[in-house]
């Protein structure tokens, strides 16, 4: 994270970094697929048709062309290519297109990166990695499809080395329930108002919502209180009601919300409030809504976010509703990176590096590396017979653990390997030796505390 | 693959489809991992004058630029962006902007995804991925990595149900210094005319060496001589040896060839031939180069190629010499799907389905099915209660082997577990019951053989 890109925006990790992203990545992969979700990777380009049908983001958008095209494209082109800015689009594009192929409620997860052509000075990053769950039906979608899907994140996220997280929870009927009740009917309005709340704080919003809404005194504090509530239970049902507000669907928003809030609290406690102030405001969410702040890191924003669509995509008169969640996996990788939240036991795969006495030795070499590879024992083989000291050093300047010396007297080979951190060197058997199980392959965790 | 692409040449998977490419990626991944290659990866675009730095091959090149840049983009502004081809340009590049951060000699495998803008109608794939390793030295690499990276790729690609393979394997030096040696200095251009040998045959190839690079009617038969040898062990050097033409660089071709062939012959018996016609006429190799057929599959074309660089990267006057070879996986994929070489046993990762006996029991199912997560069982469970039959049925649909039923009796949950293809249904207690080991995930291997 020293480095800088030498392309603004685009940032390429070192083995090292690449490892702690993997181990993101991999950890991931393995509670989805607990959870059944199947991966699927969909193009990288879409048609600008298909990128710009939910709604204006064509100013972050990066077009392609064949640099030798037959004529110049025109901007307005919607059969113009653009690369993806989220997997979101992509996958209700696949999903229209595969309807006959797949069988739904179609659980799927997908990992790949996406790029937005952000302008550079504000330092954000223009290719970067999402991984991405969705439960999408055809028709209907089951609503506790909300409650799985937060349960997959929790128990994804709580198995990364990166400390507590937060996953605040809102419900979009909660929220236009109860703004109507309070008569306010201007409900998206009403929400890019709160959406402002942390950055410019109550009174602010509050005059906002008199002057743009045209709501009363009365009516932005109904509001603003409604924003106040955050519970890690589902008392927050009886915080609302104390607020003396009807409304249909607020009550049903009430009932999805407790539902969710109430099943994290109990398999997940600590991980996610309630927290009527979330309004998400430029997605276009149904119901439930998510977002997901790393305790102390706050300033990062949410590393993982996502909703409720009750039309996630359409084809002819079938509809398909979905739920799911994003995470951010460059900016958190960015940030365990960039605070040593995690790191790598070591930069290279391989344990142990077999030591070559003379060059002729090579073939025995490589029978010795075999051997360890057999059972998993990640070796690589020295080209060239050096002094042992420097094929030591070579091991040590790569971080491997276990060096491997065999001598052949009289056509009898003697194997001994050397851990060159403890400097305990000891007779070995290719066949049957392994290194310590933490030394297997590389691991990532919280560094150990430096005593400086 | 009967499913035609919405975008030509942008090949997208069914989940089923997509496990076996994920087999094929997860296998290349723990081969490379055991030899030692570290996983790095590139950014998805390079700047034209990167791209160009290797040769003409602009016309094949996606350009990249932000829809609403401030002006509109020159074609031969070499800063500007464009989607990378191979993985060789850019690993070249990532080497030289981050030399002082790696340990040479440095092995890295990468897997990613490129993009050549192909002209539609040629039906060839403009997104695919490829799965490279290198290894890099600075300044000087040891010829032996030649052997090494090719017996690496021989042990990765036997790992995969591909069937049987051949690694055609050549030298550059052999074949410049054998055509110097009988008074063809322009080598490049007898390479030219040998590469043409399969689709044009001796005959016109003779003409082409006459006509084209002035060689006499003898001088074209030895060239031609040459290329006609093919052997799986070192006997080749006698039979070049046999047509008696002297040269310094011709014997070290021959015997860094030797080596290689006489490596791979013992310790992957017929996997490899020297194959003195391989000229991969295009590519800037100054050594070994390789190709590789799927036996039966020739038409394909090769699956696996690479060679030696004697100068992968420079900077300033440091040079990075390289060795290593590339996977086209996605033409590998394509076949292997077309072919039926290969299938997923089941389309999810799930193991079992938790059906539901009533709505008002899905607390008890979730505490089972995170029963059986814990001990690495994937699970998903129902979100309704539907008639068994129903539930079965879904599971069914979707390859779920194993139903799981639980019904409770005065508060004792009492577990069933049915495996829906024998229809056996057995008692089960979810801390301990496990499926066959076979039913766990999702395996991939060659289809049983149809009686039809």
């Amino acid at each position: 994270m020293s480095r800088k890109a030498s392309l603004s925006g685009f940032h390429e990790w070192l083995p090292a970094e690449r490892l702690v992203e993997l181990h993101v990545q991999d950890t991931l992969r393995r509670v989805f697929e607990l959870h059944g979700f199947a991966n699927i990777e969909t193009r990288a380009v879409e048609t600008l048709g298909t990128l710009l049908r939910k709604g204006e983001i064509d100013k972050e958008v990066y077009a392609v062309s064949r640099l030798q095209g037959e004529a110049p494209e025109k901007a307005e082109d919607t059969n113009r290519l653009a690369l993806h800015f989220d997997l979101t689009v992509p996958f209700a594009r696949y999903v229209t297109e595969n309807a006959g192929h797949l069988a739904f409620p179609f659980r799927r997860y997908q990992i790949q990166k996406v790029w937005r052509g952000e302008r550079p000075q504000e330092g954000r990053a223009r290719e970067f990695t999402q991984a991405d769950i969705d439960v999408v039906g055809e028709g209907t979608l089951p609503f506790r499809y909300d409650v799985d899907v937060a349960l997959v994140m929790a128990e994804a996220l709580s198995e990364l080395p990166i400390g507590d997280f937060t996953i605040r929870i809102n419900n979009r009927k909660l929220a236009e329930g109860f703004y109507r009740g309070v008569g306010l009917n201007d409900t998206a309005g009403v929400l890019r108002c709160i959406d402002k709340l942390e950055k410019i704080g109550e009174d602010e919003v509050a005059r906002l919502l008199r002057e743009e809404i045209g709501a009363t005194d009365e009516q932005a504090q109904k509001a603003l209180a409604l924003a106040r509530i955050r519970t890690e239970d589902p008392s927050f049902v009886d915080q609302v009601r104390a607020l003396d507000v009807h409304d249909e669907l607020l009550e049903e928003g009430l009932s999805e919300l407790a539902e969710v809030i109430g099943q994290l609290h109990r398999r997940m406690p600590g991980r996610a409030v309630a927290d009527l102030s979330i309004a998400r405001g430029l997605d276009y969410y149904t119901g439930t809504v998510y977002e997901t702040m790393l305790d102390g890191h706050e300033q990062l924003g949410s590393i993982c976010s996502g909703g409720r669509y009750d039309s996630l995509a359409t084809k002819g008169n079938r509809t398909f509703p979905g739920v799911g969640l994003s995470i951010g996996v460059t900016r958190l990788v960015m940030r365990m990176l960039s605070q040593q939240m995690a790191e790598a036991s070591r930069s290279v795969p391989t344990a142990v590096y077999v030591a070559l006495t003379q060059d002729e030795d090579w073939e025995t070499a490589l029978d010795t590396a075999a051997l360890l590879r057999s059972r998993g024992v990640a070796a690589e083989v020295a080209v060239r017979a050096e002094k042992f000291g420097k094929q030591i050093k070579y091991a040590d300047r790569r971080g491997i653990p276990y060096v491997w010396f065999t001598s052949i007297n009289d056509g009898v080979p003697n194997h001994e390997v050397k851990d060159i951190r403890s400097g305990e060197q000891v007779a070995a058997d290719p066949h049957t030796w392994a290194p310590a199980a933490e030394d297997l392959a590389p691991t990532v965790s919280a560094p150990t505390s430096d005593i400086n």
